[in-house]
């Protein structure tokens, strides 16, 4: 039996983009769309609309800035259901424009955000909701954040304009107890609005964690190709739809462009489950100095990684 | 806050020992059990005690027997506190001896066992309880068994003198639901008994599942090192030490372990999240069909095989 309400997300171009400066080619960025069509997946995100002002074209592809044209130039021809999102850093908004609702090819905005820009957030929220956009507010990294202020966050948003909110994992580390408090806390201090997750794996929790907010009535999911995403990545998409029992999703198509394009993909970046992200996760903290570490040629120098963390403590 | 009667049972080497026929090097094995010891791990599972007239020795390594003298070579001049585990599949007994526990290094037997042959796992788990040793019952496969049948077998299991009773996800298909449900289930039919949990990795869920049937107090727990085992493998034993607060443990000896032995060796022997596996774990399947498919150059023609196994419904 399945629940109608529940709407899945695909964040492999945005959050994949996140690994590669954004320059993932058309020709993926369109079999991506095409495949989670087929799927019956609800919602594709095709990356950031970032200031070009603040994050200069010459150093990032074009899923930076996700431009109306761009849009509509990758997913010209293909029929399809599925909505299409772009994500905007609350704290980093310039001169990007947003166009009224139906003139242009995106659906929604997610305003990622951290506590302290929470008014940026909902400015941001509540002007794109006049335009005519589904809004999200996604408040990254509440695993360090006091619960005064998260609830501070979470009552204003309670007033704002906003669709979703979305309990977000950044750090990977949490187990399934924060996530069961903290979805409800969202949801007894946000009546009427929808409940989101958005789960990292540093932990291979993604997954287990995202069901555990699914059962406490999170009815946003996202998920992305072979989990792929920054570090460690995210819930795989295949597991969700694995799991979810709606009969309108597909695995097949799925799996299609996991063989064509997201295993050779892998050849050439990395994501996943690897011992650095696992102990950034442990100690939630940011993934930045695993991501630093893999690049070295110490990456599997995973002991005197955990005590340098743990050194950095005093 | 920590729960001390939480006990950590390693089973790398058996459950590794799947993918390799048991064939570990002295060195690998003594430095794991070195390894463990340091870390504060409570049990080391080395292998099988099979019987070598129905699998013969010049098929598999030393750890599909696990002769007492072989254990005591290996670890000969280490001074630890970790006990020793040895598995049975209690439908294959035939020849093997087991001497009384205090003759021994083994500590504790594990009755390996199908509901439809739990009369020969309690046969073989009261022998051995009279020898002096701890036991368990690992019923496996209970994904695939009707509720009366696994009741039948747990009231028999509740007047046997067995000490620990497991839950096992063998083909990785349960969520944390089916887990819980089941861990309620064992307690419930199992009064005085512990209970334990071993999960398998299909679907990335085996740490949390893991997790799951902790908080309805399994108080068993297995992992592995970096998930080594059959097909996708086991719950990472590194994440059960960095989740687990008891102070004793010390998660140093692993990342070593991890960066010295396990990652040279993942590029040897295949094991991990991978889809093949994925999609027997949705389909509640055995992994023996993937792990044909990984030795193949269709290992990663995902679709065909989904599509096989769906048409082998008919």
């Amino acid at each position: 039996m399945y629940r109608k309400e529940i709407k899945v997300m695909d964040c492999t171009v945005r959050d994949g983009g996140l690994i590669n400066d954004h320059y993932f080619t058309d020709d993926f960025v369109r079999a991506v769309y095409l495949a989670l069509s087929k799927s019956g997946i609800d919602y594709m995100e095709m990356g950031y609309r970032s200031s070009k002002e603040l994050s200069p074209p010459e150093n990032f592809g074009p899923w930076k800035y996700c431009d109306d044209d761009k849009i509509r130039e990758v997913i010209d021809g293909i029929e399809s259901d599925i909505k299409i999102s772009v994500m905007v850093d609350s704290y980093r908004v310039k001169e990007q424009q947003f166009l009224p609702a139906d003139e242009s090819p995106v659906d929604m905005f997610r305003a990622a955000t951290y506590v302290k820009y929470i008014d940026s957030a909902i400015e941001l929220i509540n002007k794109c909701h006049d335009l005519g956009y589904e809004t999200t507010c996604n408040i990254m990294a509440v695993s360090t954040e006091i619960e005064p202020d998260i609830i501070e966050a979470l009552d204003q948003l309670a007033k704002s304009k906003v669709d979703i909110v979305y309990v977000v994992d950044s750090f990977g580390a949490m187990y399934s107890e924060q996530i069961q408090y903290l979805v409800k806390l969202y949801t007894e201090h946000l009546p009427g609005k929808t409940i989101g997750i958005h789960c990292h794996n540093q932990q291979q929790l993604a997954f287990g964690n995202t069901i555990e907010a699914i059962i406490h009535n999170a009815n946003f999911v996202d998920g992305s190709l072979y989990g792929i995403g920054r570090g460690p990545g995210n819930c795989c998409l295949e597991l969700l739809v694995g799991f979810l029992k709606n009969p309108k999703f597909d695995l097949s198509p799925i799996l299609k462009i996991l063989q064509d394009h997201m295993i050779p993909m892998r050849e050439e970046l990395e994501w996943g489950y690897l011992i650095p992200y696992m102990l950034t996760g442990i100690m939630n903290e940011h993934p930045r100095s695993a991501i630093a570490l893999r690049k070295t040629d110490q990456k599997d120098k995973y002991d005197e990684f955990y005590r340098n963390m743990r050194a950095s403590l005093d």
